[in-house]
Order: structure tokens, then C-alpha cells, then sequence
């Protein structure tokens, strides 16, 4: 599952790698902040191909609803925009919400001059509060003039959407096609995401844009990226919490072969999906790996499971465990919450076959402890990834999951700020 | 669901109120500190009635093991004395675990004088490590020579059990029989617990033993112990994790209506099983509230539910949340952290029918935020039970669990031992 190692990452990548597009991040006024951007924008030159996955949260956005509505509720369409808000989330608003996420959507449409149904939204910040019109009106038309094709134009857009991320999170993979409909061409997929756990007031969700300049069909575009985002996103779990407003959005522009259409079952797509899931993957470690309060990323591979279903409920559960999360945070090589997360997930195993690695090092075997070095395991606990291999013994299924680990920092982010 | 205010608990009520019992706690060496009790003993006059509910997690102890096979695996048969130690878990200690388990049953069987099927385990403590066996055969005897059914010999045993409990937890109620087959008996329950959260090295285990002069019959008492454990303890998360070690059991001496048995289904087995929920509900919250590093206990109370189904599972998704455990540790009433948890659960509801209580406080309706006095709700968040009702609005179920915030000493407790 290492797509991480197969591709290449440009150096500065970003949603404007692919060609075809321009972005950009301005202080609109979302947030009190003057120097904190708090709108992006990334624009296609021209409307293109563009798919979007969602929240399955019952409390979703506004904006989500549009964007849903916007993409012919098949998850496709096309898009000249995808505007991005931090500051408010526009969630738990109502009627009055739903009114605001469209009028924000005419507003950007009139600025950029495209159709108001090929603009795409997503909102990041507090709910419950009332999206301010005002911010959109005033900036929309001077960020339209400054988005670019450059890399600052990416940087600022990645910028733009933060939270609570302590850093922007982006990056590119470009290849060259060995496909018979496209051999020989170059396709760059460029991404940026921020993470890094579900608060409210500051509501941190997951917002994900990918850019590509492959000339992808609708459900080519649409198939891919479901199938990328369950690869990678959907195996982030920061604290169990699912946001109202996550949201990933894929826009190909086709710029780097306009004669080619790529659709789903083809030699062509399935490169293109190993590659968008190498992007996906990427961004979705950055995301665990800044979660809130975090010093480490904690990888959970679960081997040997009966079926996907039980390795994905048994990684789910050590990477959720509150008691793994803390021992990792006090570098402890503890297989004992491991198995017993294991345990409780309702994966089908018996404990007589279940071997366990920490950072390598087997701590567990048959069920058994195994004697290990703890000095050794000290010194391991300082990498900055934590690997936590689990073999159920009880088929060939297998599952990966992020996480981070749960510190002092955690608390404090998501509990202190009353007092 | 308040079965707690039917029954009046009686002052210093514990594992010896109920006639036919004597109970008591040594330091028999399984800790190295010498002022902490780590053995208790509940023995019954002669065999009786008893009944066990044990952990489902795949990973169980070697006692959890040997328990079963002493209640015939179906769940209840006699039992003379119940052993509890802690200190040691005997937990992933493979065939070598079960031989001590066998042999701790034997050592206190010889020290009570009764067969080894009489006897029932429990083990609290470190996992992973074999249990000494010199601590059974020093203490058993001097143990048993202690044993008291005076108030002093339940408390000593509910001391005996504790791990990082800050504090033993017993109660006891005594009902009058209104059912015609024991009209005017009088029938005690008495209960012990230890919590209060899945720790490893010093794993701490829900382990509960509940003692009754009632006369059951074992399909009885299995059956009330099963209904009145998932009303109450299986009600309880502290931080989600299920441990190793989990077990409840229940000795019905019979002793205060010898010529009356008890059945299921009866007018005098609903009386019990009130009480009996009532004992089991008062400690479940008990460990609630002494959850590790806990300040507050928090009640949640989701009505409105389409099932009981989904009632639970929207009660347990908001208490196992970290992000609401951490907005009470923050005095925060933020009904957003609720609504998302609930909207995450997978319990079916649409976001515009859902209202929301904080402290009796309306925080949301119908999906929306309601303007509430925030210095009244901080005032209300210095209460030590903290009470969330959810109306989901989309039936007629409902669900209460139990747990408390997640504070800076959770981490602490489970991160920090180390460094």
C-alpha cells in the first residue's frame, strides 16, 4: 500500500501543477485576522470535468448541498471554480444557510463570469453561525484578478483554507503514460488539503481539492476519485469524529491531451488512479500527521484478517483506542491495548494466533507476549512515524490506517479554550 | 430510566449486607506495596445460586476462561467463594495462564473447603505476565480465616479489588417482596465494583460481584444478571475500550426465603430484577464518574431514536467522542460536538428535527442553534454530573449511557508513565 513510494513528488507541488489552472488566497474577512487569508479560489481556464465526494455525516453544510446540487447530484459535472471559505463553516444554519450558500455561489460566478451551477463551494470554521455575504462581495472580484498559474497561487489557495493546521498541506506527482490512448503524454495531479480535527467553535474539517490536467470523462472522474479518497482519506482518523463539512473535489482540465478522454475500466484510468491515490495518500498522511495536538503519525497495517471488512474494523480500533493513542504518546511499546483494541472490533480472530510488531520489533506472538528491548523501543519511539503491524492469523485480508497520536496538546486545543 | 430514586441505599451498604455472606481483603503480595490490599474473598455460608456475565472481547483472561467453565458455560450453577486479586491480570499468559488459573482455583478451594468448581476467578492488574502462585497459597488460608459478614469484611474486599479506582465502590438496597409467592420478605442486594478505565500496565478491568439473600433459581439469576448488566454496566464507556478481563458476578444465597425459589418470568423475579438494576445502575455510575482522571460524570440521554438500536448507538457515539468529553472538560455547552457525533453514529434521523439539552438548557432546535445565557451555563457546568439530552425526532426510542470528560489527567495517566 506504499503508493507513496512509486511516484515521484514535484518539489513546490501544488493545484496549479497541472496545467490549466490558476489560485489564490485572500483575507476576505471571514476571520478577524487581517493577515490570515480566509477565501480561495482554484479556477479552471475554462469549465471543466469536475467530480466531488462528501461528508455522510446527517448534520451536513450548506455548502455541501450546493455543491452536491451543482454537480447533478451524480457527484460530476462540470466546474469553473471551486471557491473555499475558512472562518465559517456555514453549517447547522437552516433555510437561511441554504440562501447564503447560493447567493455566495452568484457572487463568485459574477466575479469569475462563469455560470453560477459551475461554481463549487466548501466551508471550514464555527457552525451555527450565519455565513456574512459581505466578505464574498468585496473580495471575490479582486481575487479573481489575482489568482495564478504560479506556485504562489497554489501556496496561497493551500494557505487560505486552513484551521487548525499548524502548516498548509499540498503536493504534485507528474507521469508519463504507458496507455495505448495516451502513451507517451505527461499528466500532472496537483492537491492540497487541511485537516486536522473536527472542533467547533474553530470547526476543523477535512477539505481536499485535486487538480489534474488528464483528460478524464465525468464518471471516469467521479469513479476515480470515490476510489482514491476510500484509499486514503477515509483511513485518516484523528479523534473518530466525522465533520459536517468534508469534502473532496477532483477538477480535469484535459489540458495535456485535449484529444484523449479517459473513461473507467481502461489501461489509462487505472494509471491515472494509482497516481490520484498517491496524491490522495499523501495529503491524507500530512493530515494525521498534523492532527490536533499531535507529535506523531501512528500507520496501522492489519494483515491476516478473514475479510476488508474485519481489517478495516480492527485497524479502525487501535487506531481510535484513546489507550493505544496515549501510550504511543508515552512511548510505550504496549501490544496489550493493541490486541485488546483488536479484540473489542468485532473482527473475527482468535488471540492464540495474533502476532504483533511495533516499529518492527515483534512484541507479540501467538497471542504471547515476546521479550524486546526497551531500550531499543525508547530509541525507535522517536521516529516521527510509529508503525503498528497486527497479523489476526485468520485470513489474507488486509487494511492500512493513519492516525495520531493523543497528547497533552489535544486536550488543551479542544478543552482549554473556555478557561 | 432513574431506577436509582425507587430504591433507598442503605448507608454503608456492601457485599456483606445481604444474609449469607462474608467477605473480606489482604495484601497477599501481588503488589509490591505492602499497605494495599490486592485480595478479596466474598464466600457464601455453603454452595449457592450463582450466575456470571463475562467480557466479549476475543482477548480474555485466563480466569474469565476458568470462571466459564465453572458455571458449566452456561452462565450459572454454585459457587461457594468468589476470588478476586489485583495486581495481575493473568492475561495473554497463554496454556501457562490457565494452569495458574486452575491452580489459584485449587489453592482457594483447599482454603475454604470446597470443591474446585465452587470457586470463581477474577484478575485485575498487569497483562502479559505470569500470575505468582506464592501469594494464593500464603494469603488463601489467612484469608479465609478473616473473612467477616460484618461491614468491615465488604469493605475490605471492595478495597482489594480497586486499581487506579480513586476510591472503593459499594452499595446495597433492601426491598420488600409485594409478590404473592414471598409477600413481606425482605430481600438485600449488595454490590462491589472496580473501574475505570482499560489500562495496561496496570490494567483496570470492570470487575463487579454483587451478593443477594433472594432466593433464585440459576436460570434466574443468570437471566436478571444478563438484562441488568446490559442496562447498566454495558452503559458505561470511559474511553471506548473493552478489556480482557471484563466480569459480574452474582451469589443469591437464598437465605431470607429458603422455601421459595425464584423463577423467571414472575411477579417476584421483576421485583428483583428492579432492585438489581437499581444496585448494578448506582455502581455503573459509580465507575462513570471515577473514570480515569475524570472531574465530571456525564449522562447521556438520547430519546427520539427510530430503535433502540439506533438510540445506542447515537448515546454511545456522542459519550465516546473525544471532542464532546473534552467540551465538558472545557465548560463548553456545544451542541455542534453533539450534533456531529450523533450525525456520525449511523442512527437514522434528519438534522431539522434534532433538539438539544445541556443541564436542562434548549442549546438546539430543530438543527438550529437557540441563543442560550452562557453565564448560566457555566454556572450549570459546576455541577458534578453533566446530563445531554438529544431528541433525534425520529421515533420513540430512547437510550442512556454513562461516562465522564477527558481531561489532562487521562493523558497523564495513560501517557505520561513512562517519561
Amino acid at each position: 500500500m506504499s503508493y507513496a513510494d512509486e511516484f515521484e513528488y514535484r518539489e513546490d507541488g501544488c493545484v496549479t501543477t497541472p496545467a490549466g489552472f490558476s489560485a489564490g488566497g485572500i483575507h476576505a474577512g471571514f476571520r478577524r485576522d487581517p493577515t490570515r487569508l480566509d477565501l480561495a479560489f482554484v479556477e479552471a481556464d475554462e469549465p471543466c470535468c469536475a467530480a466531488g465526494v462528501f461528508t455522510r455525516n446527517v448534520f451536513c453544510s450548506a455548502p455541501v448541498t450546493v455543491s452536491r446540487e451543482n454537480l447533478s447530484g451524480c457527484g460530476y459535472g462540470t466546474a469553473r471554480v471551486i471557491a473555499v471559505n475558512s472562518g465559517n463553516a456555514n453549517a447547522a444554519t437552516g433555510p437561511v444557510g441554504l440562501d447564503n450558500a447560493h447567493e455566495s455561489a452568484r457572487i463568485v460566478a459574477d466575479a469569475v463570469g462563469c455560470a453560477e451551477d459551475d461554481v463549487l463551494l466548501a466551508s471550514t470554521g464555527i457552525i451555527g453561525i450565519h455565513l456574512d455575504m459581505q466578505p464574498f462581495r468585496q473580495a471575490a472580484p479582486s481575487l479573481h484578478a489575482r489568482v495564478s498559474a504560479d506556485i504562489q497561487g497554489g501556496h496561497d489557495a493551500a494557505a487560505a483554507i486552513m484551521t487548525t493546521d499548524t502548516h498548509s498541506k499540498e503536493c504534485a506527482v507528474t507521469y508519463t503514460s504507458a496507455a495505448s490512448e495516451s502513451r507517451g503524454c505527461s499528466f500532472s495531479i496537483g492537491g492540497m488539503v487541511k485537516g486536522s480535527g473536527m472542533i467547533m467553535p474553530n470547526m476543523a474539517t477535512m477539505i481536499a481539492v485535486i487538480t489534474t490536467d488528464a483528460p478524464l470523462s465525468g464518471p471516469a472522474a467521479h469513479a476515480a476519485l470515490t476510489a482514491a479518497v476510500s484509499a486514503s482519506f477515509n483511513k485518516v482518523t484523528v479523534d473518530s469524529d466525522t465533520s459536517t463539512n468534508d469534502t473532496c473535489f477532483l477538477m480535469a482540465s484535459g489540458k495535456a491531451a485535449p484529444s484523449v478522454s479517459i473513461e473507467p475500466s481502461s489501461a489509462a484510468y487505472d494509471e491515472f488512479l494509482a497516481a490520484l491515490t498517491a496524491v490522495c495518500v499523501k495529503l491524507a498522511r500530512m493530515v494525521a500527521a498534523d492532527g490536533e495536538g499531535a507529535t506523531r503519525l501512528v500507520t496501522v497495517n492489519v494483515s491476516g484478517a478473514a475479510d476488508s471488512s474485519d481489517a478495516d474494523a480492527a485497524a479502525r480500533a487501535i487506531a481510535n483506542s484513546p489507550l493505544v493513542k496515549t501510550a504511543i504518546y508515552g512511548h510505550d511499546a504496549n501490544w496489550g491495548r493493541i490486541a485488546a483494541a483488536a479484540g473489542k472490533s468485532g473482527a473475527r480472530f482468535q488471540q492464540e494466533t495474533v502476532d504483533i510488531d511495533i516499529m518492527g520489533m515483534p512484541v507479540c506472538r501467538g497471542g504471547l507476549t515476546v521479550p524486546f528491548d526497551e531500550d531499543e523501543a525508547l530509541k525507535r519511539f522517536e521516529d516521527p512515524e510509529i508503525v503498528i503491524d497486527i497479523d489476526l492469523g485468520a485470513g489474507t485480508a488486509g487494511a492500512t490506517v493513519w492516525t495520531c497520536d493523543f497528547t497533552h496538546e489535544y486536550i488543551a486545543i479542544n478543552g482549554d479554550y473556555r478557561s
